[in-house]
């Protein structure tokens, strides 16, 4: 798997249960390069490397991260064990298996207990978790909110634009 | 329906497309109320009243909200409708109503297209979007982050106290 | 995505949230030009363009619209926000996206709240939008329900006979 | 089963497949009686009356019926059996039975063929059947249309009211 | 459509709702034929012969027929129907459509109110389908039953011995 | 569990894998008894006494049987394991457990491969179960088919007569 | 919670998400007990103690233990989690929760990538899981699983008559 | 089907319905070769040659069997019914099929009754299967477990290696 890191302090924590789950991720790593904002991508999974996965997501806010996106399939457990070790928000990602369409990974990902919460996306909807990184980076007030949120609007108009031209 | 409009500036907006989803979305505003997060609540019907609801999304950001929650059942298009006009996360609740469990509302909130993420939790899951909501601010770098990110790590050791306790 | 407007005042609009969901409406453009009604096609998307949205249905019946046919996926907002927008009939058609095979769609579309309905055709089922449309156009008594009333039943003929024919 | 007909001639037909469909069916006859729509309702079994159920369909357009309103649960075949012998538009109301929550009763009723549709409404959601009658009816440009069309702005405003109040 | 009648009495009717269906509802006859049960084989569409759909299975006892075989794919209505205009066994073959898998074609032909049965085999399994009107005609005293239960009995051993072949 | 046997040659079979099956099955045997089919009712199952069950079916023919009902819940292997033992038709009942709405146990029951039909009725239709063996045996030249013949007749007659009734 | 642990060395680990999954767990406890298979029962959180979840399943098979069984619902991480950190035989047990009738517990525990195996029981089937870790321990040649396996077979002679006297 | 016995006594018995089930099952073959486990595969049908699969049950202990496993598809029988017939532990594979994905396959596996547990993998999770059964035998005391137990570890080890590998 190609690792995309960038060179400054990445913002964002990408990670996949699987190299297999890249195809699907990997436009996650591409929303978030066009907001320009860093990120590192790892393979950490949570069955094979549990104790390495624990590790990822307890230092992940003490390594500068500020969001996690975790994409996994089947029984994915990733998000979920992930926010329950770190108090970031994690982003979950349904990745499809050959069976089932990915309902068993929307399920296993968003059906979370009270007290640990993962911000679950479509089946398959790495590009809105990159976007929902963004938005949640552009939340707040520092110099980097305020230029991704005024990216964001810009953003949206061009998906208007997009839209429009299409229905011309 | 009783509004617990906090007497600060409200940093999360909290909404719904029923009174009736209330009983449900209670869970969320008493997380928020737990961290000391001020917010405000209100019925906002994406069908009953689409331009409200556009409009409450578009002047969401300005009026200095900094997330939106969103519970809404069956045919919910609450949270995918106000995503679509701000550029803030917007987290999703699905709202079971009175047949399918929630399944409708759940595939209604989180199969949005690429472009437009809502944060999804699981069926009925208001505490989870409310922690969720902390989560993000806690995010930021500035001092209500700070602090809300120390209150995040003690409620995972009460937690974990809790859950302990129980088995002994 | 070609515009297949027709010169004529248009009565029936037809809508869908990307131009790739014209493969799938397209049929419903043919049925309605098989019947010779008069039609405008639109790419109008709920998520995108939420404003234009909401305009475009609340000049529908101004405009002389009789009936909006509205194709959309995944979280399939569009029928249903248009829906709350105007008081014409919305027949909605659920378009299978690459996982779930509709479902999403189908739940979103239909399971709209008291108040609010949106007339719901099978999943990729165009063609029978387009013939529902035709069949409330042929419900009122002027002349151009009386002709079209007409065609419906030699349409059911024709039904009939290529089904018979099928069996010879 | 009471048989709420009104004295003028009726527009639309009420059917069900069983009297035990009535509580569920009940809040079609409502809604239209709201919008003052004359209307009859009968219990006509696909199954159980099948060439009464022919006859009815048949005869609907010639009585001066305008809509069918058909509720039916399990597998329901009543929408779908009237639609193939009128030209009128049915609607179809999925009702729920003791298990599978009304998903049998809707797919039964959504998925016709091409050629025949069924305008579905959401599971339980007769009042939906109801107004989208009175939508139907409303499209038409003759006085009855007119009024409805008004009456149902009118009642565009209640919802946004009543939702507002709740909101309040 | 060929129609592979043969020409004895046919003993059961082989229906279906489209020539579509062939390559599935094929296998029943195949079945039949191995059996050397007399059958015909026709299109009877509930949808678009809906009439000539009753005439034949209010006909179809007093023509000889002691079991209707009835294939149809999504609102699969021709089984149910059928089952109501005639005091014959109908087995119901759920024939997968393109999308949902076949699940909207087996509710609609198993989930029969109370009073009206039909007796539904696997999603596509016409091959059944044949086998099991087999096993019906077969269950009765005559000359014909005694035959058809020694050939089932066979037919039987003929499984056995090919199962065990492969696990050799 | 009572055991409804009638003194006469029981003609069908009626088996269920628990004797918590019978407040469902029951419906089966008022059904057999409503048209004086004799029948014997045993709790045979398949998980706790294979080789009685397997002896029940092997045994079934040779000792008069013509039809078999047979009603399971969860993982039903009841009706597929007599089918497999057994050249008698066997008519299959989906019984509902404590999850799931009875859709595991249809699936177990209906989706049987190719050479072992089962003839399956609705979720908990064990009375369509009763009225599919009548039909069955009223399908039989013999004397007894000739008036269960009839008496279906009538009671399709009564089921009009019942339906017409409650819509007056 | 009580925690019915037994004075010798304990043989299987059972364990739970939350206290609130014992009504259903303790069937697994009542089943060891039965058979006097020493055990020790805990509440384990996946999400609310991962690390002591971890500490939990790697330490397992130096403590004597031979099998763990572990009951979740929901997100239902912890079967699969302890998998992954133990060489033990891992049962997983699927609990529902107030939505969904515990498919999403099914499919977040059965679901299991290979390399991780989890042996899933029925949702709610925690008898059987007790049951199943008896076999296991049966099927070693050593002293109690010849007398597991007696009793075992003891259980089947029990289970059958229990059936037999139900069918009298 | 290629039949990979081993000369040694064979450990584990893996059966499946139909040699169609071979390309999947075969991974449960190749990890059980992979730990040098022996084991004999068969196809034992439940549904074609029933006998010899009770038979096949009933003496696998006998014969030195220490752990089935069983693939089967659809109705799948194969493993619940062996269960029922043996008192080893018997691990259930659900093998996908045309339609559904492998649900039916499933739920036929994994809803036993309280009394027969069937340790059920993923859909198509033979590899997984094979695992699990040198897991069970890797619990007993004895060399052989002790060696597994070793090796097991030694995997776990190669699992983590092969992931990291993948993440760098």
């Amino acid at each position: 798997m190609s690792t995309p890191a960038s060179p400054q302090q990445p913002l964002v924590g990408l990670v996949m249960g699987s190299d297999s789950d890249w195809p699907v991720m990997e436009a996650a790593a591409d929303a978030l390069a066009e907001f320009g904002v860093p990120f590192e991508a790892d393979v950490v999974s949570a069955h094979r490397m549990p104790e390495e996965m624990i590790a990822y997501g307890k230092s992940a806010r003490g390594r500068g991260l500020k969001v996690i996106i975790a994409g996994a399939g089947g029984a994915a457990h990733l998000p979920g064990m992930l926010a329950s070790v770190t108090t970031l928000p994690v982003i979950g990602v349904p990745v499809p298996l050959k069976t089932l369409d990915g309902m068993d990974s929307l399920l296993s990902i968003v059906q979370m207990p009270a007290g640990v919460p993962v911000a679950t996306v479509s089946i398959g909807g790495a590009r809105n978790a990159g976007l929902l990184a963004v938005r949640m980076l552009a939340s707040a007030q520092d110099e980097l909110g305020q230029q991704l949120a005024e990216r964001l609007a810009e953003f949206a108009v061009g998906l208007k634009a997009a839209a429009a031209r299409k229905g011309e």
